[in-house]
């Protein structure tokens, strides 16, 4: 059974009891990317982690960035990579560099 | 980026707007195998699909056996293959054949 490209993985710490926090947001981005994302893996880890992981490539890390991802960034981390045409509405809009 | 073993899959249907259920499933199971899962994967699919599979084997097939798992059931066939020491509680004693 080999993991559905492109595939995103969210790392979560069960001792911080995170698992909500990574359910949503897996459901968040599936929502988003319904047609974009091959599967969306909740992986159970330890030690304060919270790393949302795309292909090889880590979008969040709470050890290295500090606390949780913004959903609304997340999502434009993720729709760079994987839907670049893709307008993410309000939210995006609002936070497009070229509205500064 | 490879899944971590042993992985569970739930393969839902988009169209079907399972993602919830499937969603719900995949926390439901990580919350009882916390230690002994390595991953839980929801994958979008389409087509009235709603499949469970662990490593390669498929545990629950809407179209072969109609409806969806009962959570409880479910539990018992991943707690069979991944963790067979463990007591499921209540529902589980309850459905022990060797009750009847």
């Amino acid at each position: 059974m080999t993991a559905k490209q492109p595939r995103l993985e969210i790392e979560y710490c069960t001792q911080c009891r995170w698992l909500l926090r990574a359910g949503w947001t897996a459901q968040e981005l599936l929502t988003t990317f319904t047609a974009e994302l091959g599967e969306v893996a909740l992986v159970p880890g330890t030690g304060g982690v919270f790393d949302v992981r795309l292909g090889g490539e880590t979008l969040w890390s709470r050890q290295e960035q500090g606390g949780f991802p913004e959903l609304a960034a997340l999502k434009q981390l993720v729709r760079d990579r994987i839907a670049p045409d893709r307008d993410l509405g309000h939210s995006d809009r609002h936070r497009k560099p070229s509205d500064g």
